[in-house]
Formats: structure tokens, sequence, C-alpha cells
């Protein structure tokens, strides 16, 4: 018997990386240790802002203008400029989840085809798959940024696909509710990585396949 | 000299409301106050993403499963249906910033014409209104609900100031950058509200006019 191979495109930040050196980072700076997962939800409420009013997002200057927005209601011993940059290279270097490497190699094994993409840039994905000894599994580390907007917008997936060409089965793989419901809605089959075992919000069209991390996957397709 | 009249639509959730009681109603159920700042952040990116890939966003649905999910985190006193309800009513019932009523009848002693346009049910500001007794200062309270996509997306505010009819000069006022943006995008002037005294992030468009409260906008116009 032999299996369809597939193509799978992942997620970078969250789904592949570790985030949680980032709320290190604000408790290191004196601030409290929650404001990574506001902060990251703000990142993303102005990029999806601004793809649905038409401007132009960069992840990394969002990232970077939000993370001082923050910093500055707070009463810090460092500089301002010193405590941005601290949580952007805390950011830059999260390390992947320790089912990553695993996970990755096993698909790749199994012949299946790995892609990456992203709403920042590709030297993150880079980075990170270099230090989970991955970096060969993956065909291509791809960026919406030059091609369309931000995922969820249907484009992004579309666009990611026409570059890709790959046939179905073809599946998005992330830890994120909104994209997940993006690539459902864009057609793809949709693979939900939910490692804190929460539950998928209603609003949201619902995940083809659910899983507590990468290396689970292998093992369902 | 006769000045000109001027129509304003103003957003309704934390322009017009004071959101502090969400964050004493997470931190009553147990859970950090700086929850609420995070819950809020995730309303408006989950809305955003329903809006930029096509589906429907419903204002108090994404607000109550969003709620859920982050207080599902926490071991709480009380059962968690209930501490959802606590949040909630917290937040439809957020009182008016002490500016509020003052500055809303000064702009209609002066003739201008005010209106609401909120991504939420207008009950969340019909009931703020009267609690500061300026119900009477608006001539419509305005939902995209049933009408467009959620601001900021371009059509939310060419579609309400077609409904509205107004001539310029048409203002958006509202406490968040990501509204100004889209409605300076969508061609209408801007009012900042900025209570707090932070900086108005480069990545979007600037501010036509910024205050510190609504009371501070007559003497502008």
């Amino acid at each position: 018997m032999t299996r369809q191979q597939a193509t799978i495109v992942f997620d970078v930040n969250e789904t592949l990386s570790d985030l949680s050196p980032v709320a290190a980072s604000f408790e290191h700076l004196g601030a409290s240790r929650e404001l990574a997962t506001t902060w990251f939800a703000t990142v993303l409420r102005d990029g999806f802002a601004l793809t649905t009013s038409g401007g132009d997002a960069s992840f990394p200057d969002i990232a970077s203008n939000n993370a001082r927005d923050l910093l500055s209601t707070w009463v810090l011993p460092r500089d301002l400029d010193e405590s941005v940059d601290t949580v952007m290279t805390a950011f830059t270097h999260a390390p992947p989840h320790p089912d990553v490497a695993d996970g990755l190699q096993a698909l790749h094994a199994a012949g299946h085809r790995l892609f990456t993409l992203s709403n920042g840039p590709t030297t993150t994905a880079e980075r990170l798959l270099d230090e989970a000894g991955a970096r060969g599994t993956m065909e291509e580390l791809l960026t919406v940024d030059g091609h369309s907007p931000w995922k969820p917008a249907r484009s992004a997936y579309t666009d990611a696909r026409g570059r890709i060409g790959g046939s179905d089965p073809f599946y998005l793989a992330a830890v994120h509710p909104w994209d997940v419901h993006g690539a459902a809605n864009a057609g793809l089959s949709t693979i939900w990585i939910n490692r804190s075992g929460r539950d998928y919000p209603a609003h949201f069209s619902p995940p083809t396949l659910t899983v507590s991390g990468v290396d689970e996957i292998a093992t369902h397709l």
C-alpha cells in the first residue's frame, strides 16, 4: 500500500517556536511576564487592521513599536530602546518546541513536502529550523511579504499554494485558530496544533485534524 | 462669524467607556487584572481576522468565547460560566469616562452633528450615553452589524457616511490608532483621543487632530 504524499505548510511564530523566553524577557526587564501574550495579540491585531484597511504591514516594525508602547507604561531599570531590543531579541531567537525536530524529521522521512508560511520574515524560520537541526526537512521557507496581504486573508494561502504548486492533500498547520480558519476558508485542509489542551473557539471554522504536537502529525496522514 | 457645522462619529468601547471595571472584574475573580488588556486585544484580533478572511464576526460572541478561553487557564473560585458572565457584565456596563458628558454636551450645543459607530451592538452605546445623561446629544447610534465588515475596513466608514449623509468636515473620533488609521484611509478627518499620553504608532496613518479627552474637541473645531 502506498500512502499519498501530502504538502504541509507550517506557520512559524508560536507554531514552531516556543515564545516563553519572550515572557521571561518582559519579567527580566521588571514588567509583567503576561505582557508577552498581550504584546503578541496587539501585533496581530494591528497587522490584521492594516491588512483589512489596505495598509502595508511590516511584522518587525509593528512588533517593535508595540513592545515600546507597552513597556513605556512601566518604570523600568533600563533605557527604553535597550528594553525593546531585549524583547525583540528574545522573540527572534525563540527556540523550537521539543516536538518540532522529531515531528518534522518523521514527516520528511515519510516523503511529505514541507514548507513554512509566515506573516514575518523568513529569517526567523531559518534560524529556528537551524537550531532544531531540521532546516533540511523544508523544501522552501515562505513569507507573505511582497506577495500578498497577511494571513488570514484568503489570498495569503492561495498565493502560497500557487507558488508551491502542491496537489491535494494540502494542509496548513498552525497553533492559531485564526490561521486554521483562514486556511479552511481558502479551501485548504488544516491541522490545529493544540499543545495546551484548550477548546477551539466557536467563532472560527474548525480544523480538519487536531494534534497535540508536530510529532503527532505523521501518524495521522 | 459662523463656524462650520461638523459631523463627528464616535467609536464607543474604550473611546466613550472606561474599561477599568473589566480589569477589576478579572482581579475580583482571582485572575490577573492585566488579562483585561489581553482579552480586549484578542477580541479585536479575532474580529479583524474574520473581517479579513470574509467570515461573520459577532462582537458579543467573540468577547464571550475569548473571556472563557483566557479564564480557563486560571484556577478560579467560581464556576467558569459565572466567571465569563461577570466579565461580560462589567464590559457591557462600563461607565463613561469623566470627560464624555461635558464634551458631548458642548459639541451638541455648538451645533455639531454627533453619532456613534461601533463594531459591537448599539445597546452598549445606548446604556452608556443614558448613564452620562448625553443620549440626546446623539443624532443616531450606528453599528457595522448587518451593514458592512468591521472597522477598520474601508467600507465600514464609507457605509456609515452614506447612511448619515454628512458633509465635510466629517470626523471619526476614537482612542484606537487602528480606527483612526482606517477612517483616514477611507477619506475621513480624524480625532485621536489620547487620554494616557502615549505615542501614536508609526505604522498607522496619523490623526488630523489629537486631544486628551472628548471635552477638548469643541474648542478645536
